[in-house]
């Protein structure tokens, strides 16, 4: 992963992350390794789900279960972050972000699908595009790590997409995903720009 | 892993695989390789549920989802496997096996985190097992694999078993663990010889 494929994640989401919430992650390091190391987990049992639903796709399944792998390294990764940060992990609860997104998948075959595929793309993207911006304001330790996780998120940003792309034109006969995807970027820019009590990895503009 | 410790893995079990359920296996490739495909899937998610449960523990966490990224490579192997034979990876209900033990597992904590991890070990010494054997009956490309995982499923047991005996006797304050490991592999060998409608990879004594 190149530079120039980061700037084409970035080019993907409507709208950068406020600059509010990229302040406010100074002051909740502990929320925001807890919640990140919960979206990793997440992330590789999302991955699993897939796997379990449609065995009949085989490049589906091998790609989910690289990537869930590379999600599992991640949270390695972060629970040796939080060790060098004296964060103790605990239960947290998760941003309404991903559920909210959830809202939009469609319930039918093969729709459901490539909306879930989708929403992966876009909670990569996102992800992306918030590591670099937390690349400039956190301690070095934590930046490093970021720095290094923004490419996995830009990679599989693409995997998802490509899946996605894949399965609409062999099972939809069409490409639909533009259009979709544009929902769900909609619903991205809406949650990451409205007030949020809750500070998370996810969330909108504290306060 | 050296072949000593693949010996005191199979030492550990009450009673070896019947000749008839390995006999089976050479007229049931389809369904071993697809059922242990869903097995590798289904070790994977039982480590990151715990992963999800146990937050405060960071050995068993570090631990599970190493162990989930391994079993995750395998269900990739299997796949791969697959391919080779010309198996299509379809629905197929599982086993009794996990069902069955499960229902041991106790409910208050933190015995129940104990039991779970006996579960897993016990689990993993069977697959082991059943490994071994399948090498000596089945098809060169199917056998090499096998002679592979086994040596992994020897390091998991201990792994397993190994988290069940520190928290037993950190949190437990004795060490319990060979009792209820007794009760486990009592069931184990229950469900192992009797007879079984299914063929799984995990299944009883065919017919």
């Amino acid at each position: 992963m190149t530079r120039p494929d980061i700037h084409l994640v970035l080019d993907f989401l409507n709208t950068p992350t406020p600059r509010e919430w990229v302040d406010a992650a100074c002051d909740h390091i502990e929320e925001l390794l807890i919640d990140h190391a919960n979206c990793e987990k997440k992330a590789a049992s999302t991955a699993l789900a897939l796997m379990y639903r449609y065995v009949d796709q085989p490049d589906l399944l091998r790609s989910m279960s690289k990537l869930a792998r590379e999600e599992l390294r991640h949270f390695e990764q972060v629970l040796d972050v939080m060790d060098e940060q004296g964060v103790s992990y605990r239960h947290l609860s998760p941003s309404r972000y991903a559920q909210n997104l959830h809202q939009l998948v469609r319930k039918q075959e093969p729709e459901r699908l490539v909306d879930q595929l989708i929403l992966g793309a876009v909670v990569e993207a996102r992800s992306c595009e918030r590591f670099q911006q937390l690349t400039t304001v956190l301690p070095a330790t934590v930046a490093d790590l970021y720095r290094q996780l923004q490419n996995s998120e830009a990679r599989h940003f693409r995997s998802y997409l490509e899946l996605a792309q894949q399965i609409s034109r062999n099972r939809l006969g069409d490409d639909q995903v533009d259009e979709r995807v544009g929902c769900f970027l909609v619903r991205d820019a809406e949650l990451v720009t409205a007030p949020d009590a809750q500070f998370r990895f996810h969330s909108g503009v504290p306060g």
